[in-house]
């Protein structure tokens, strides 16, 4: 059995990846770190999880933790990872971090778009972006696994089948996302209370969300080049679940002709027939998030708007699983040379 | 592997029937039996299995059906099972009836309260009813499961200790239960739409609803004798989940003095201690519906009135779960003398 | 005009009374007391009332206010009016309290159950009971008014007629009542985050909720005696709206039957046919609170149960409309003069 | 006062007027139209309207209708008016459609989209486009006013100064709009369900929706020329509300640089400061839905994104008031020559 360490493990990301990992036939959880509830039995903090489990929520240190478990998930806010990691962790254990703060490759674009300074970005190199679909091989040899973000997922996983193949123009990319409110976390705040969310819809950190550089880069790299793109995230009344609407203008071919809705579907096929987590939908038929609901699939299909010239895609999936806790299993999974699947065969929940 | 049939699989029960039984290990699903969508697929009418379902949804002849499988449930509307039902059917398979036609022993009783003729009463005595705390040894032996209703379910758990020992007077017994809009089936009617639901919270069938004598009967074998109660049923703008708050008057003791706190949770604990169900909550933790939402697990807990003279218990489970699918799978395991909880740790999804 | 301040205006009930007084022909705001966001621009605290209330929030110095106003309402916690009220006050402003602080006669139930000292019993024997369909009368020549609570105004009201006419043997009242999450209040607290509320439904308060003395005071004067009923409030995932079902034993009559349903609904007829403000619904019709949301309503109805003996009432209302701010303004009206119904002629909104 | 008739008074939008008519100090309403109710009385099919609305729902009977009232509502569906409007109705009454039959003046491009043959193209010309912001002059003196659909009215106020003004290309708009589910109607369809929109979120109608043309068409005339967009639908889990997030590239100034975000906001200004209707939000706050509701607001604000040239617009409003019923009233007092807010001052609702 592998042993886990979670540290972060009653936020809601946290959360479900005990859930997760409670129905994983390799994996053992052995610390419940939390810095808010410690000393608090776990169920006492999330009732669902009473008589499955037991323990009691421990502190963060992660230097004592990294003795003692093959695989830290640091479920934690921006920053923490950063501030503690050293060379003696990642010798001792795999980390794999759900924050940003190894994502980004360029120092400098974190600390601008998140506003902290980078502590220890000397890891930075090695981290390994853990977009499965995307860098499976590279995430099986890692110490330090980036765990994408919950839009950032969704949103390069729904165009990148078309960037990397030169259909659609990469800088006219416009992402238009909408996420459930499990995506704010469980803090308490005035903003996220029921009455302030349900019945209420709304954009926010217009073209300031820090999803934004991640998007770009990893695009970029698919484009070939550096790139620009729009993001604008929103706030949907629901717990879960992310819709990103993506639109760009499609390259013209040699003679003129846009690239027609076969050759779209082509592209997609090309990259994702053998994903399991990633169900490209028949014609006409536009994601649903509750589709989704509670599994670690992406569904992602697209419409070609030959009036404009541009092309429409869209990918749902449930931001705490594909969008967190399931693509950090997927990259362990990876990470200990188990079935990429393992544990992670969930029915999506419906209704 | 167990080969079965469902009947019914294209409503909310039988969808939530084939999400479990996709996980079952020892189980197969040989017919989607579905009336509306005959020849259409499954995956086309319940997109969540997209890739997971390949089968095309057939007719409801159970008498061809019988012959293919060991199990049939059949999550149908009242009246379709009692209509069907023969002796070579059940010389030939078991089956699992999600609807009422053979919960309840008195037939006049059932015409009575559910306005249909009982086309094949003949069977009614050997139905074993399906509620495996209480019934666990009879199913095992059966031909023929009458799975318990949703509301009865949990009205029937959260009580049944109370009624067994004889610490409250049945006769006195109110249960007021909230259900998801699921309970509503997949029907399209106006009352079910969105905008009717959403910010609204109404009784209905108030004193008339065909649950009340199923509980009556179930609750008048504990009681040992017949009992006459008053159950509301209200629509709760959620899919999942129904919550059953119930009122009862305590029987005092010889000395004049009510059952104690302690007494009551000795009953809860000696009916409930190994039943991995139920849960009985830490004093002071009130039922919440989401705490069991996609599982199998019903929870209860009481509080104790001395100004009254009442007890006030409360049961939460999952309609769809323990309520319907996951205990006929619970049924299921035990006629075929599997583990009784295999394929149903399922851990519940929060949030 | 009549001059009016509100100390309490950032909260739900608070803002609630904005709303209405501004379409309130005969009054006009001048205190937006406020104590966690003074000097703040109010509508940058409420964003609906952008270009609509240009005022800022001041402080909760209720001496200085009195000078100010002609009448001032309280939509503060528990013990803020009781600790600073005085003769002069009083003497110069009406006030009306949506506390609890001086709904309850006897001062040791009022500290027993909110387990607060009352600092100014000595107005609590002037105070009146604000529920104008009860003590209109009295409403107008009093000084001081206590605005009922919101289960209780739904409690009382669906059960008043059957209490008052001996009709139900009030010791036997079982009032289970669900509520939307806007009766929690505007507080950051976890538990009332979207993602804890939505989907989710569960009892809180069981046995020991404060507006059960309130119902029992006020019920006890209609029945002429003391009495003791069960009170259990719900949370339910909705903005606004209680429904209250309410259970009692039907008295027998002399000739051993129980009263006829037309004799039930002589009754509601009896108080209710010329109160603009309370719709008794036609048989067989079921309140539901969407069908009042947004207006100063209270739906009731109810059912014979002959096999139980008993009766199901039920009564639906929204909390902060007649259950606070709506019911406030309507005792304001009453208490200088003005149509009862002026201001608050405001039609559900639906869907 | 003025007498009114609707047609299709029984579906949400028709509801929405009767709610807003009720309020309203010179009109009176003769005629509840309603072909699936007729001699249904109103409040039995809403019973909001208990004890409000005391009339039997009539026919479609329009000829006999106009000789009865001075304005008629027609909330129909699409096809509807256009098969019977004739002179004759329109030299006896006013007709505010709220159906899409005389919005397009192109009836080629009407009858592409809404693949309905036009059957009294001869009254296009004349119809006016009742978005009053924008045609308000035009408005006062038609017969005939073809009411804006929701999406549009959101998406060209949103959009419109920044058109007019020539500051983005509007080639390059992409609207991407998001509604609660009283747009879908309040026809039984599955689609619509709580269970299948609760929790759920979805695009639909892709490059093909209807409101597509329309918008094109109004912009167009800002912009001065011909000008093609994309729009795209998407179904949220409220009632009420539609947010549009609108993305255009800046046209970039004879010196080279982008408009400033001052210039921007003095655009909108220039537009809408005399606009009660339309509330240009402060710098940095986004429009949310809620904070509309129940009301006749627009709320509008934007972003600037130096980064990528464009501009990120926002508007929300309440589908069901700005969106159908409150315009179509603001129209009819701009007919007859009241107070353009007359009956519209509806304070939004929160929560």
């Amino acid at each position: 059995m592998i042993k886990a360490g979670i540290i972060g493990a009653t936020g809601y990301a946290g959360a479900e990846l005990v859930r997760i990992l409670m129905g994983h036939p390799s994996v053992e959880i052995k610390w419940y770190g939390s810095r808010s509830y410690i000393d608090k039995k776990y169920a006492d903090v999330y009732r669902n999880m009473f008589e499955i489990v037991e323990d009691t929520c421990l502190d963060d240190n992660i230097e004592e933790l990294a003795k003692q478990v093959d695989v830290i998930f640091t479920a934690t806010p921006q920053g923490f990872l950063g501030s503690v990691l050293n060379e003696k962790i990642l010798s001792e254990t795999k980390v794999i971090d759900l924050s940003a703060d190894y994502r980004i490759k360029d120092v400098a674009t974190y600390e601008k778009w998140y506003k902290i300074e980078h502590k220890s970005p000397q890891f930075i190199e090695e981290a390994v972006y853990g977009l499965c679909e995307i860098n499976r091989e590279k995430v099986k040899n890692a110490r330090l696994v980036a765990n994408p973000g919950c839009y950032t997922t969704c949103s390069i996983l729904t165009a990148y089948p078309l960037v990397k193949e030169g259909l659609i123009d990469a800088n006219t990319l416009i992402v238009d996302a909408k996420s459930g409110t499990s995506g704010a976390g469980r803090g308490a705040k005035v903003n996220n209370l029921f009455c302030e969310v349900n019945e209420n819809m709304k954009a926010y950190g217009v073209a300031t969300h820090r999803h934004t550089p991640e998007i770009e880069e990893q695009l970029g790299y698919a484009a070939g080049k550096e790139i620009t793109i729009s993001f604008t995230p929103h706030l949907v009344p629901m717990n879960r679940g992310i819709l990103a609407t993506e639109y760009a203008s499609l390259v013209k071919k040699a003679d003129g002709s846009y690239p027609t809705k076969e050759e779209i579907r082509a592209a997609y096929e090309k990259y994702y027939k053998n994903e399991k987590f990633v169900r490209v939908l028949e014609d006409g038929v536009c994601p649903e998030t509750k589709w989704v609901e509670g599994s670690n699939y992406v569904d992602v299909n697209f419409v070609v708007d030959e009036r404009t010239g541009r092309v429409i895609m869209m990918g749902a999936l449930d931001n705490l699983v594909k969008g967190a806790a399931g693509q950090a299993v997927q990259n362990m999974n990876l990470l200990f040379g188990l079935k990429e699947s393992e544990g992670l065969e969930l029915v999506p929940m419906f209704p």
